[in-house]
């Protein structure tokens, strides 16, 4: 059976990926890598570098990603996206060299990454295996130095939806968010809370911003949408902390 | 103003290592390493042998761990044993040659991890850079190859402790449990809930159980038994996810 190779790449510097992932890069028969727009270049660029320094010798197969049909309902789109792109593996394989395939993964293949349910759809076909790799959180409280837990506190990861629907979530000193568009941040009651945001983490462009939620709000709004726009595109990723006082 | 680097290196496995990591291990002219009891010694020799492979030819210092003073109440414990620890980092680099001090840090520095809290005390005196690291989250999702949160879900991080005292966590679809010697998903209804468990994740002594908490509870207490008997101690770890019906 072949092996699918789940390689975890870190999130934008190309030094973040593992030993181990880079000899399964130099290791693998095949890489699939996705055909994307002009837009998310940058991040095709960090693959490329990646396969680049690993002296990878395998064969690179592009693949197109699928368009998702805007008229199902929300999880019936993605499930078909997810079976649409499954497909596409299956093709772009065809007549590939035999031997492990891998596809490089932003993070860590398990953390907000449909690379793994994508996968099950082969489940028959492929043997997957992941490679861990460093994820945006340790990115981020490596950037700022910080640590990620208070002592023997709890963390809750969530995203920008759930941030905003059900609002600080009970039981969290502290909470990290991500797949945020709408620096969601601004919904919270600021008081007690401090914030520490980065953008395009791990990479040239990174920004970073830190202090008391309340002072510190606006400035993160102001420097994401500045740094959006120079860029056309933005990752950020931010973590909140109730004072110990507070 | 000296460099005091963390560098994060992963749970077990050597080759969970970055490049950036590898990189920081082999410019460092100083490397601090704990010199602990023999129970712990497998952990040392993880550490002699990512310095090895790296090549690194900095001078290696060793400390000793102070000892606690369990007459005091926890949290006064805990800040003499850092403020002892900090004495005995500074004390141990007097007299080492000019240029960065590097020190190993299990995983990520910014999980779980007392490092940086230690390194705060020497804040006047050094200027500290994180380098992150794989951690054990992403090691046991890696090695059960499942994802870490569900699609656009919650993920609670948390201690042993935490979940006896506060139970499952309200608004988690997903729960991770780190620092738990009491197999603490016993206290927990049982119903509708899966568990995937790791032990010496990324170690050749590398222990899975996965299934329905149910049935694999006692599984898990036993198995971790017999591998904690046989190495003389343990580490694990576990995810713990609602079934989507449940
Ligand atoms: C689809 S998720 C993938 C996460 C990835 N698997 C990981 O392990 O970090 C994308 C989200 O991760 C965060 N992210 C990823 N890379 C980032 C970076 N370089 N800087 C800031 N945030 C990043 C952002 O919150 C973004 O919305
Ligand atoms: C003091 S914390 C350090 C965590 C570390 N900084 C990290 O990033 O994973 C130690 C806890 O991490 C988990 N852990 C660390 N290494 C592990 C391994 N190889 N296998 C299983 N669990 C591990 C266990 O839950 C253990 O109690």
């Amino acid at each position: 059976m072949t092996e699918l190779w789940l390689v975890g790449i870190g999130t934008g510097n190309p030094d973040h990926l593992t030993l181990q992932g880079q000899r399964a890069l130099r290791e693998a028969a095949t890489v699939l890598i996705p055909r994307k727009g002009a837009a998310k270049e940058d991040l095709a660029e960090v693959r490329h570098e990646i396969l680049r320094r690993a002296g990878a010798e395998a064969q690179v197969v592009p693949f197109d990603m699928p368009v998702r049909d805007e008229n199902l309902p929300y999880q019936e789109r993605v499930a078909r996206w997810h079976d649409a792109i499954a497909d596409r593996w299956i093709a772009a394989l065809d007549g590939a060299p035999e031997g492990p395939v891998a596809l490089l993964v932003w993070g860590d293949p398990g953390l907000y990454d449909s690379t793994l349910r994508i996968a099950e759809r082969l489940s028959g076909e492929v043997k997957v295996k992941v490679f861990p790799g460093v994820t945006a959180l340790q990115a981020l409280t490596a950037a700022h130095a910080i640590p990620f837990n208070t002592v023997n506190g709890a963390v809750m990861v969530t995203t920008g939806r759930r941030l905003r629907d059900h609002g600080w979530p009970a039981g969290a000193e502290t909470v990290v968010v991500m797949l945020d568009g709408e620096c969601s941040f601004q919904q919270i009651d600021p008081k007690g809370i401090s914030i520490w945001w980065g953008g395009f983490l791990g990479m040239p462009e990174q920004v970073l911003e830190a202090g008391p939620l309340a002072e510190t709000s606006a400035r993160i709004v102001a420097t994401r949408a500045e740094a959006r726009a120079r860029h056309g595109w933005i990752m950020d990723t931010y973590l909140m902390r109730k004072d110990e006082r507070g």
